[in-house]
This record gives C-alpha cells, structure tokens and sequence, in this order.
C-alpha cells in the first residue's frame, strides 16, 4: 500500500528563524512552529541554544520538544555519524504522519545544518516532503544593525565561509567590492594582516551575536589588531566609500 | 531650539518585506508596518508594485499611504532626481515628527532603494533616526523554492548584480563554487553561452518572482538556451552535486 504510506508520512519543514532576535522570525516560520506537533532544533550546550531561545514566545501547549545534537567539529565522520542520529530521531515522528518543524538560526539554505538533515532523511525515506521556510541570514541581519547596506549599485558580493585561505581571500578582495568572511575568529589575527597589507581596515567590520542582547560591534578595525570573539563572528569589508560614489547609508 | 528639534523629527524605518509572500515579511516588520503612521513605498505602474502587494494585508487603517516614484532607469541624474524629491516627499511627514516605514522588497540592505532614500534624507538632515529591520532577499527566497540549499560547508558564494561583464563572470566561476547573477534578463543568451563552454548549464537555475502567485522556475538550463523573463529574474549556478560530496538537498 504505497500510496497509503506516501500520505501517511508527516512533512519536515525547515524554519529559518533568524538571527537571534525572536521577532526577526517570519509571519511563515511563526505559522509552521506553532502549527507542528513536533518543533526540532540544534541542541544547546550548557543552556537552551540560540534557535532553541528565538522560539521560545512562539511555542504552544502540548508541543513535543525534539533537541538534536550536532556537534561542533570538522571531521565528517563525526558529523555523518550526528546527521544519521538526528534523522532517526526526526523520523520517528515523520513516520507516523506527525509534522516536525526544524528550527535553525539564520536561513535554512545559507551554511546550515537544516540541509545535512534534510538529506540524510531524503536518502533514507525519498518519499518525504520537505518544504523550506526561508530566514533572515547573518550578514543581512550585521549589516542592518551597523546601519549599513550590505551591497549598492553595481558592487560584487563575495562569500567566504570558514576555512578560507590567505589565496581564496586576497582574490575575494580583488573580485568583489565588498566581502564577508563567516566564523572568522580562529584566523582573525592573520586576516587583520592581510586587510592591512590592503589599507582595507578601516571600512571592514566585525559583528557577532547580531541582533541578540549579548551583540557585539567593532568598527574600524585598524584600532583592533586582536579580538577575542565566539564562533559565530563575521567580517564584512566594505570598499572605501570617499573614493566611489557607491556611498553607504 | 536644536534638541526640541532633534526629538520632534521621525523616524525612517526601512523594511525589508521580503520576496512576495505576504507571510515571508518578519514579525518586526510587520509591527513596523502597522505601528508608523506613514507608510511609504515604491509606486508600481499601472498595477500596485510589489511591495506595495506584500504590506497590503499589513495595514492599519487611518495610516498615510505614500508611493514614491523611483524610475527604471540606470542614468544616475534621473535617479538621484527621484531620490531627491522622494525624500523631500519624506521628510514632509519626518519633519512633522511622525514615523515613516518604508516598505521595500526583499532586504532593505541587498542592492535596496532604501539605501539611496536614506542617504538622501541623511544628507539633508543628518540628525534623523534610520532604522532597518531586515528582510529576506531574492537568492534565500529562490533556493527555497527550488527545494535547494543557496550554500553549504566549504563552499564559497558570488553575487553579481545587474552589468556583469563576460569576463567577470568568469572570475566569478573559477573563484565561487555557487554564483549568483541577479537581474539576467538582458542579458541571459551571453550568459547561456558561457555556462554551456564551462559545463555549467546542468545545474543552473532561472527564478523569477519567488513565492509570488506568478513564480516561474526554470531547471537544467541546457534545455533553456532562450528564455523570455522579466526583469526581476535571477540565475543561480550550483556545482554539480555528483562530483562533490557537497551535495544539494
């Protein structure tokens, strides 16, 4: 009975639900958290983690609660091994017809953990249906509490997510008028370097934590040449705007 | 009397109110929306424009509703006309002390008009208040509804806006493992072209109107080597997922 199980199987629906203030949420993503009996998401450390805190007003009584692990760490052993745990736990509800909502920080196709998930289910259960709600991703939500734009005009946007090298930089930094690095404090000192070396610093940026009480700003890097900043820091270098007519805000 | 006159002038907020889904506009936005007694907007032509479409079941009634005029054009003296009398038109209620929200598609920091009307009216009068609420920007709003992720893991992203050169693009191909080419209408055979020489057409995609009643969605763009799209339409290469372990949703 095929066609009985394709209807039987509930749906994941994967909920960007921004970067960490609870209202930076969605109409949509409100919608999906409160109507699914299931709401997932990355477990936290020590305390409730940030997607798990940004849901917090929009859950509902009754609500199964499903904290996922996923550890912190490049090995793709280690991270294969959490992504196929993750997704038995989840389709223990899905295959019983119970939606589960996923809820991760930023948006749910910008470097997140929603896609390693919704593949694993996809390629054991191919007859799921997975449905996406975008979410408010870190540089959009960095720029917007810098009160600057992201990008003007004709400038090139160049994304660089961890694990990038001086080469991969320095071409960003010739390509594009304006360049974002992710998770970027493990090599912020030799970062700092190289946009000194290219007179960059002082319309390059560093936020973390955007939006969320704990936010963190630096402006004109060249007054800090070390920061001691959490994983999730990102660097935005914007081109000099007294030199272009592409001025920010 | 310059600090009565500093507390007396509104605030700008700029909100981002997403592709076009009414529901994809954050919860922040939407009291933005319904808390400022203006609300401002691009003016469409002969229909209401898009914005506009989004905020309209957002309203409050009594509010001012104000189109501004911002013409289609790239000459930078027909724009900075338009953004000139658009912030005059603004200011007329800023001055007056009363908030003005302007609702503007997808992020209000992504290749926005925001940015322009902004500093436009920051230039005028540097002591106003802006705000942003961020909103989520074409590229999130396409890879959702495509069933992809926009980026994953080590991989690194490039956006080009409007007036792309051949050669640029291809930079951007052999730097970014995920391109992004927004507005390619105009120029949408050179670029066919090009993906077709570097083996690229396979795992391309055209998206036009994400989430909105009239989305058109175009796979595998080697069957596709013409393409009649409006001028909101954008591109997006992917790597091809066999070859990686990087894989797609």
């Amino acid at each position: 009975m095929e066609s009985r199980q394709l209807r039987a199987a509930g749906r994941l629906i994967g909920v960007g639900v921004g970067p960490g203030d609870s209202h930076l949420i969605t109409v949509k993503g409100v919608q999906a958290l409160k109507r699914s009996p299931v709401v997932a998401f990355p477990a936290g450390r020590q305390q409730p983690g940030t997607a798990e805190q940004i849901i917090a007003p929009w859950g509902r009584r009754g609500q199964t609660r499903l904290p996922l692990e996923f550890p912190f760490v490049q090995e793709i052993g280690l991270l294969e091994a959490a992504w196929e745990k993750a997704a038995t736990q989840v389709w223990t509800y899905l295959g019983q017809g119970l939606d589960v909502a996923f809820a991760c920080e930023g948006d749910i196709g910008f470097y997140s953990t929603f896609t390693y998930l919704a593949q694993t289910l996809q390629r054991h259960h191919p007859q799921i249906t997975i449905e996406a709600v975008p979410g408010i991703c870190s540089p959009l939500a960095a720029t917007a509490v810098l009160g600057l734009p992201l990008t003007v005009r004709s400038q090139k946007l160049a994304v660089l997510p961890a694990l990038y090298t001086v080469d991969e930089l320095e071409q960003a930094l010739s390509w594009a008028e304006v360049v974002v690095l992710m998770k970027v404090s493990s090599v912020y000192p030799q970062v700092w370097s190289l946009l000194k070396r290219h007179h960059r610093l002082e319309h390059s940026y560093v936020v973390a934590y955007a939006t969320r009480p704990e936010q963190r700003i630096y402006t004109d890097l060249s007054r800090h040449p070390q920061l001691e900043l959490p994983y999730f820091s990102l660097l935005i270098v914007q081109k000099n705007p007294e030199s272009h007519p592409d001025s920010l805000i």
